[in-house]
């Protein structure tokens, strides 16, 4: 090693460079790399190496690089602001999933007009490649440089303690720094308190679009004042950014709340409150076909069915630690059986009730309702349990995040020796039941211990989460790791399921609890009549039935497989007279539980016709003249195809096929493939 | 008339009597006859008759009868007390179902050798024939009389407004009366502040048992004190009393909460607090065998399922006008979703948000959350829906007086035309469910305007409880009028059912409603284009899951019909290594979705044969050696009868049928007369 030469460890070999090297050069050959991961912290290209630095490129495209091109957007999307509202003052702007966004304290909120004036600037400053400059500054010097930025200075002001999220971004804890954009004059255009780091210039924002402004509190408290969030999104290529855009609309047009709505699904009424879902007839029945389906499994499956009160005494929640962990999500409690004389005094101390905020305490008190022998285990506890968890109005979204939420939830008591085969068979069970819903691309996550956060032995854990490992390798499924994630009282692996158009979604999650069985004093006689203390699994399939029936609606678009479909058969007469005829073969089908109806309005034909599309009714059974004359139906299909003249019995059979094989039916070839419906 | 002659009609015929003449003169050959109903109310035997008097006997045996000797047996009662504890205040003593009690207030509670004295101490009293001696009393003779009563001396203060229930039979709002016994000599032996009327004499108490002691507060309110409540039974005959004691004994045995815990159903845990529930895999499987059926049938007549949240703002319980109404039977409200600023000041107010203690108004708001048309109707909402209901703790009684319940829960909209039709067939639905859960002595009961309390107009009560009496009459079944019992908003007629001891149940209840309509606007749109409030008919058919489940479990004193049964085939196997042989067909049972438990303790066989019968399960499959060789199981039923060497493929087959066509079977005959069963 030359004196002018510093040893460095570049994408895993060493390698000797001159002293003050960067990034920059040596990657000049390649104009897609844009950072640098230096010692495992992404960092400005132009980073001055030490001695003994792990390097790594970060391209634009990786999701690194993504994130590092989004921030830079949101310095310039900020830029732009403040042409366009000279008096904003400035929030924090992250990048986020996707894209990035900012927060302003404006006068008055932002305007279509104003976000397509800002676009136009950012274009204009993205065109001039404005350089990033990152520059090491005192407090003193923040403080100087933000004098009429309030927010910012509140952000200098803050001890790393009191530092959270995002806000995590924008400053650091060891050093203050800030980035100047220069224009081509090397005059500062715009500076920001940032941590960094940042494209090499903005001429590496190659693709992107402002989305929408909402109303956001500063630092996510509703004791703050409100600002003006603006979100964007920025990606690696104009394709990317077009294919992402029709994912967007693809997503809006599933969006079940717009689902939800127009098949009258369900509803949020003002009177109940928010979060608080009211299914309609149409909902319900796609919610009892799941839960049917899923009785019937876990009954076959070996689980014995419980049934638990929603609300019970603070003191159970004392005993699971809820109270102590928990309470935020959950409801203020209601006092109860106080007794008080004539005089108000109180004679007999009454107790608070809670909303039960989970499931888990009540199964453990019918766990510990007897003794429990070996013999019962593992003994495999399920209910649809109607829970209520407090979230924010503000932050409660459709079905997916609810007030209310019924989990499908399991809590299954082993020993540990049974512990592997407990939970091979039991993700090979959650896996057929997702399949037999129509998901069928997942991967796994598992989360493992925060070693500053845990109960329990060491090797209780290290048992476990290689069970857990193993059992999810044995799967052959994706196994992607989430260090430190576990809850503090067990390592747990979940399935994250892809739907139709690529989104993923946490499904199944299987959680092992080395808390609660301490915590109740659980016990089980072994063979040999010592007493043992059960390995506990929590486990919700669905997740919660709610947010479960989002995603199948958001997946499948409304188009049900039949079985699912909250109106299975649709009929409509060609004409009037035919009517009859129709509703026979209704009456027919309804016997076979098969959920019907028959358009009787007095609109055209036409307009019945397009009326049931609507639907998204898997069969719509037509019948004119002739098929009435012939004892025979017509089949029409979501794309329009069609199966004429089709004999009554024929045709309630074939439906109760697809019904009982649970297939998919938008097409008279589906139709033809899956049931013993032949082409007429 | 001649001028010492009076005219009375005498059990609906008109008769000349001596004036003054009294029901003792007139009866004085019928022993039987204790007491008179003089203008529809109940009267002493020797009360005066005047002129236009309606008077008809009271037999002893009588509904009327019973109740006179049962409140004088609570007299005799007091006075024994008395007797054995001279310093007790007296409360109240009225009769009751089967019975009276006597309130006192004394130094120390009743022991069971206090009851054994006074019982010792009545019989003596009741040897003596004292008279009971009626006296009209001024409110100052009866301070005077009751000086050192102070719970008397509250009664004579009440004014008519604040007597409710039982309190109305010591005082009534016209005169202040009191009864007197007297002994052989003439002497007071007993007086009491009393309405009456009582038994010409103690005498006729034929046959009495002191039962029990319990807490009550003084007037039912926990600001008062505590008082000593002596039960006890008193029937016409030495028979009766026996058989009512036998059906005690029998009720016992039956008891849910009893049973409850030794079959393990359910249990109350203290951790959850009182009323409410926790059902155990056992009991739940029972529960869900009742809803799975109930859904069945409910799909099949036509009923849309509906699903709502258990938790609401108040708003929607003003709007219905439960706060105002029912405000005492609801749980205190949880406030949420207020803000406030940094300093503590409310910047946003919050809701108040309650426990649903009704269904009703969240299904109103499905009806109402778009147009509906006279097309859809009659639309039959159905939820099994958990609602909760403030019980005073004490006053819980285990499944049958709960605190959270679920209501199968009903609301029928349709047009004024089709209320007849849809009740008749409503009916006929409700009783066809309830006798398949083997229910089949029924009466009905017609509650029917109260003039001072309703809402409506006359017309549509008239109508709308003349459709009732016509389809309760059109039923068959006896139909029993509750004049003025109906709540303020629409007649109601409500299905009684008696178990197989002879008690009755009020089950179902079909209840007519014309206020809601109006309170939420419900409309639809009628043929003509006209918007026309709809009927609604509120149903529960169970009435609450629970409490049904308690009928039911009391009714078969927990050997249920076998397709209720929480264990349906217990198998037993003779020795360990024919367990392999039975496990089999228990597999097979299983994938039948047939409830099996296998007996793999170390018991020896006896006590496998004793445990198996006390799971009440109705069939017991055992296999030695030779049925294993022979692929064959031997059933045993709950009689002890057995089926001896049956194939297993018959054994599975039989069993369900047994399963499907729901029946009883509790012998081997019962087997064979139901099935495919043949004996071998």
């Amino acid at each position: 090693m030359t004196q002018s030469n510093i040893s460095i460890t570049l994408n895993d070999q060493a390698k000797e460079v001159a002293a003050d090297s960067t990034g920059a050069q040596l990657f000049a050959d390649d104009k897609d790399i844009i950072a640098v991961t230096v010692n495992g912290s992404p960092r400005d290209l132009d980073t001055p190496l030490q001695d003994g630095d792990s390097v790594e490129p970060i391209t634009l495209a990786s999701d690194a690089g993504l994130a590092i091109m989004r921030h830079s957007a949101a310095h310039v999307m900020a830029q732009a602001v403040l042409q366009v509202r000279p008096e904003a003052k400035l929030g924090i702007g992250p990048a986020i999933q996707d894209g990035f966004y900012y927060d302003f304290d404006v006068d008055k909120p932002f305007t279509p007009d104003d976000l397509k004036e800002v676009e136009k600037r950012m274009k204009a400053i993205i065109k001039t490649s404005q350089p990033f400059r990152r520059r090491v500054v005192s407090e003193q010097e923040a403080r100087a440089q933000e004098a009429d930025q309030p927010y910012k200075l509140e952000l200098i002001g803050l001890k790393e303690a009191q530092i959270e999220g995002d806000e995590a971004i924008e400053v650091s804890g060891g050093e203050l720094s800030m980035y100047d954009n220069l224009d081509r004059q090397g005059q500062v255009t715009f500076t920001d308190l940032c941590r960094g780091p940042h494209l090499p210039n903005t001429r590496y924002i190659k693709a992107f679009k402002l989305l929408r402004t909402a109303a956001a509190y500063w630092r996510g408290s509703e004791k703050n004042p409100m600002l003006q969030r603006v979100y964007g999104t920025a990606w690696a290529s104009k394709e990317d950014l077009k294919a992402y855009q029709t994912r967007l609309e693809e997503a809006a047009k599933r969006d079940h709340r717009k689902l939800g709505s127009e098949m009258d699904l369900f509803s949020f009424p003002d009177e109940i409150g928010p979060g608080l879902p009211v299914f309609h007839p149409k909902g319900a029945a796609v919610i009892n076909a799941m839960e049917d389906y899923s009785r019937e499994m876990h009954r076959k499956h070996g689980y014995s069915f419980v049934q638990t009160p929603h609300i019970t005494k603070g003191h159970l929640y004392e005993i699971s630690g809820h109270l102590q962990w928990y309470k935020d999500g959950m409801y203020p409690p209601m006092h109860l059986d106080e007794e008080r004389d004539i005089d108000g005094n109180v004679v007999k101390q009454g107790f608070d009730y809670y909303l039960k905020p989970m499931n888990c305490p009540m199964h453990n008190l019918i766990f510990k309702s007897r003794q429990r022998s070996y013999r019962e285990l593992p003994l495999r506890l399920f209910e649809f349990g109607t829970v209520y968890r407090y979230e924010k109005s503000g932050e409660v979204h459709g079905l997916t995040r609810v007030r209310g939420l019924t989990q499908d939830d399991s809590h299954i008591y082993c020993t540990r020796e049974q512990m592997k085969g407990e939970l091979t068979s039991l993700l090979r069970f959650v896996l057929k039941v997702l399949k037999d819903f129509g998901l069928n691309d997942f991967y796994l996550e598992l989360s493992t211990k925060d070693p500053d956060k845990f109960v329990g032995s060491d090797e209780v854990w290290e048992e476990a989460t290689s069970t857990l490992a193993q059992v999810g390798s044995e799967s052959g499924l994706e196994l992607v790791d989430d260090p430190g994630g576990a809850a503090f009282y067990g390592p747990k692996i979940s399935v994250q399921a892809r739907d139709a158009i690529g989104r993923t979604w946490q499904v199944s999650t299987i959680q092992l609890d080395f808390n609660l069985p301490e915590r109740f004093g659980l016990e089980y006689i072994a063979a040999d009549g010592s007493h043992q203390r059960p390995v506990m699994i929590h486990r919700a399939l669905f997740g919660s039935i709610e947010r479960f029936f989002a995603i199948l609606l958001e997946h499948y678009a409304g188009a049900f497989p039949a079985w699912l479909a909250p109106v299975q058969v649709q009929a409509v007469p060609v004409a009037d007279d035919v009517a009859p005829h129709l509703q026979s073969v209704i009456d027919r089908l309804r016997e076979n539980m098969v959920r019907c109806e028959l358009d009787r309005s007095d609109d055209r034909f036409g307009k019945k016709i397009r009326n049931a599309a609507k639907s998204k009714a898997p069969f719509i059974l037509i019948a004119g003249e002739e098929d009435a004359s012939n004892g025979a139906v017509s089949f029409r299909f979501r794309d329009g195809s069609q199966l004429n003249g089709v004999p009554v019995d024929d045709a309630i059979a074939w439906i109760g096929q697809a019904l009982a094989r649970r297939v998919q039916v938008n097409t008279a070839d589906d139709f033809v493939e899956h049931t013993d419906a032949v082409k007429v």
